[in-house]
């Protein structure tokens, strides 16, 4: 078991926002909710699954929505424990833990909030170790756990608790009933045991996300290797570096989607364009995929080495655009059918950045 | 307590579905079902809400969807106490008896059917004395009773609990779950306590259903007098007698939508246009509306006297057009914001066909 004090939390949110790949929704709320768990209830508590009881259940909490809306309606905070306690009454069971779902900028800072306000530690796994936009869209799947039953509540009392048969129409229940509920709410999904967090997890996320985000403080302040070792630690690549010249969103079908153009800051004629479905997905250069799901894609500002969401995205923006193997637990049968461009509707194959760069 | 044997049946579908204004989906199916149950089980035991423990619980059970899709999407029967028991689980209550949430149809058969399956009663009440498309549409909303919890289930085992904190939240809820789940499903809502329903509920609406049946079936075997003494009985006049010389169906936002136009069946000048969300709702002839929501607004085919389900509606029929006043439950506060015109999206005013035609 380890500590997470307040001192720890820029380094995570950092590491989470990077990792979130666009997505997760922006981390300046998750950070003032945890910061003031911990100040209310003491520091996070942080478990490996191997220290807890095998039948014990583990629930998750995350926002699902479009981060468009996340930015503009801001949590209260009371939907997270209160999506919690309708899915631990309908299954009968109290959870001995709280596990984020996806890693994302305030997706990894609201369960610890949560855990932290219900007096249980904070698994240190997840099921993505990235973010994705859709709830079918994480190991889990590949384990064949299912995402239900699960819950879906807002703010007012409203809530809702969900049996599917196929984590995809799971994912369709949650996103019908979000779009009545403001695109903005707390889902808990993907109830399991300890045991299955420990067959199926993606293990040591959190620290991972730490140390990321460790790593990435040391390239704000300009510490001198501190961008290799980040590549190094991440076996990223630096694959284009521009400017936004246009940008397109929309938010359609529950989801915040776009478009983004940028021009190589050095070689004008080279463009690079980023697909976005509330998280970076592919980027083609030049009208060829370069860097596709299920790897990452990560924009920072070009100056401050800041990770720029989705939202956060305008015009005039210089940008870094850093590609990076997703974890290695992806790679299970299954993979691109779940989370490969096909999955969101792009009739392209898979492209691995490292061999495209070769 | 009354049985209700399968020589009552046909009597009980025919007032139900002229009841059902259009709605309520077609009988053919639900009369098989109520059937097969009496045959397995015995007879539906009929008993009013003064005949339970005012403190047990009575739960409903209905197709939900689109009247169109209901009709090819048969029902497998198991989804009606799917949702039944999930809600009951959710609840912590076992019914004393069912109900039916409306008039029409196959909704009030596949409440008795289901409950002749469980070896419960059948309360002689429900919430609307016709059918109405939306799940806000009771006068249980108009005495404050929330139709949540409720579930919604299909038969593949997929299942939906809501809470909503405004019924209007419910019905939101509910559209958006079933146009995942197929657009015709099991629905469960407005759980309440004996004494709710004897407080809220309409008294009687099976047993007036059947009475209107049974003078609708001498009607149709061309009895002297039968149609005055329906005309009579249901306080109703005959509006229009016409053929039906345009239909326009469209399926939008989980509701089965139409119009159709009749041309006068002897002054081929004179057109009436019935515009319709699964149910009849208002009737304009030449451009004035006559017939009004919550009034019932009803065809019959002009030679048989068969009740014509809204998606029944076929070009060439010859109908008579039938205006009802609704049951005198409805006359509370709120009727008309809840269920007058201006709640299915018309900007005019109820009339009352009474005085139109004075």
């Amino acid at each position: 078991m380890r500590e997470l004090t307040i001192d720890d939390i820029d380094d995570l949110a950092l590491g989470a926002t990077l990792l979130g790949t666009g997505g997760g929704g922006d981390p300046y709320v998750g950070k003032l909710l945890v910061k003031q768990a911990i100040a209310d209830h003491g520091p996070a508590k942080v478990v490996d699954a191997e220290d807890l009881p095998g039948d014990g259940w583990v629930l998750t909490t995350a926002i699902i929505g479009a981060p468009t809306v996340i930015l503009e309606k801001i949590p209260a905070g009371t939907e997270f424990r209160a999506g919690i306690r309708a899915l631990a009454a309908y299954l009968g069971e109290e959870p001995v833990a709280l596990m984020p779902i996806e890693v994302g900028g305030v997706n990894t800072l609201v369960p610890i909030a949560t855990a932290v306000e219900m007096g249980i530690p904070i698994v240190d796994a997840d099921g993505m170790r990235r973010a994705f936009p859709q709830v079918e869209m994480t190991v889990f799947t590949l384990h064949g756990l299912l995402a239900a039953p699960m819950s879906i509540a807002d703010e007012k009392g409203n809530m809702c608790v969900f049996e599917a048969t196929t984590n995809q129409t799971a994912e369709a229940l949650a996103r019908a009933a979000i779009l009545q509920l403001g695109l903005a709410n707390a889902i808990s999904c993907y109830p399991m045991t300890v045991a299955d967090v420990r067959r199926a997890g993606i293990s040591g996320s959190m620290t991972y996300c730490t140390e990321v985000g460790r790593r990435l403080a040391r390239v704000k302040q300009g510490a001198d290797g501190a961008w290799q070792e980040l590549l190094t630690f991440t076996d990223a690549a630096l694959v284009f570096s521009g400017k936004v010249i246009d940008i397109d969103r929309r938010t359609t079908e529950g989801f915040a989607r776009g478009t983004v153009v940028l021009e190589h800051l050095e070689d004008s004629s080279r463009t690079m364009r980023v697909e976005i479905q509330n998280e970076n997905l592919i980027a083609f250069e030049d009208g060829d995929a370069v860097v596709t799901v299920p790897d990452l894609l990560c924009l920072l500002d070009y100056e401050s080495a800041d990770p720029i969401t989705t939202e956060g995205l305008a015009y005039g923006q210089r940008l870094n655009v850093l590609a990076m193997p997703c974890a290695p637990e992806w790679h299970r049968e299954g993979m691109l059918e779940l989370v490969g461009p096909r999955a969101f509707g792009y009739d392209i194959d898979y492209v691995d950045f490292r061999e495209s760069r070769r």
